[in-house]
């Protein structure tokens, strides 16, 4: 039922909204700090380009969710940033038995302007997981959630390869 | 033009708004029937786990969707349950020259929990298509039509091999 | 940390609003012309369905996106039809050393019946990709941008394959 020497594929969405105005949250996203940017809000570090990241790759190797694996019974994650998690989802899914081929992630949104950063978004998310990481950005013309400016929408895809 | 021994991908989303207030409407998600939990309408089990996995095979193999194989015009499949649907595309991608690799699948929105049913829904699926199925949650920070609790989405992707 | 003879995945997501009532905005999508649909309002063609399979590909390679190959500072594309800049990006893909394995694209809206030019649609994309490409459509119940009728959304994702 398994096909040897076949890829899997996985996919991950996550949302999150803008902390309200006179908030001093941060935005982080893609791994960086965006000063001057309006932050997320959430528990967490609320970086949406990671987060889906996550659960792309645990989608592509079966291993259920951020929710499962970051869940309030795992305090010693609590608060952790997005790009603690991506690694220490990079490394389950590495544990469970296999390799990544890569991961995509596209920020829908209308801020920030993700081509700015890019190159250093990336990196910096290629290195914790120690596979390529793609990060693009698009907006809605101004329809839906993050057309509105309500918050910032990112999806996410990965490959991942059996190993033996 | 086309790479011999090199996979296709596939997507599919689907939404179904939930059944109003009063409703006998019972919930399909993931092959499962979740009792206690809001049902969502349609003519269909309005099950989008399924509905999404059964798009993203046909999208693979380049088989059209849901409409062209499951529409009105095929009244064998009238109120067919999505599980009963999603092995028929399976069927469908086979009959048509393909392997298939693995289905992913996110479900998005404020109910149900899909952690609780998480394996029992992958063992449906995954028996129903003879493949790999995963099967993931998450919610969108209180917005767009699944955080409002206007319904529930779901997204998929699939890998298929065309054979010989 | 790359894997040699992997295939890479890459996402893209578009969404383009309604031209207003009383505009003469003609529907492009798809790479077809489609007489006697309301138009998608843009500077561009606003046709979704190649714009998310140009992101997708790009994505897939670690290109970046849209904004950075077709953006303002590239007046000989302005104005470029849909089909034009997906040519382009499936070149721009294979310049930097990628074959395309195939690119997959779900349109989500009311509006119009993909299914009535399937055939034809997907023939327009895979003759300027030099690479299968899929078309499919769905819609979403009533809800959200796309359900409301403010506009057509899709959704596309593409394996590409190194090449030496």
């Amino acid at each position: 039922m398994v096909l040897p020497g076949m890829p899997r594929t996985g996919i991950g969405v996550d949302v999150h909204a803008f902390a309200p105005q006179g908030s001093d949250r941060e935005l982080w996203l893609g791994g960086l700090l965006w000063p001057g940017e309006t932050g997320l809000a959430g528990h967490s570090d609320a970086d949406v380009a990671c987060h889906a990241a996550c659960d792309a790759l645990f989608s592509a190797a079966g291993l259920g969710d951020l929710g499962v694996h970051f869940g309030t019974d795992n305090p010693e994650l609590a608060g952790a940033s997005g790009l603690t998690l991506l690694g220490e989802a990079a490394r389950l899914v590495r544990g469970a038995g296999f390799e990544i081929g890569n991961v995509a992630v596209q920020v829908i949104g209308n801020r920030p302007r993700i081509g700015s950063r890019r190159p250093e978004a990336q990196d910096a998310m290629t290195t914790c997981t120690g596979a390529p990481v793609s990060l693009s950005g698009t907006t809605t013309d101004g329809l839906g959630l993050t057309g509105r400016g309500e918050g910032v929408a990112a999806i996410a895809i990965a490959l991942v390869l059996p190993v033996n």
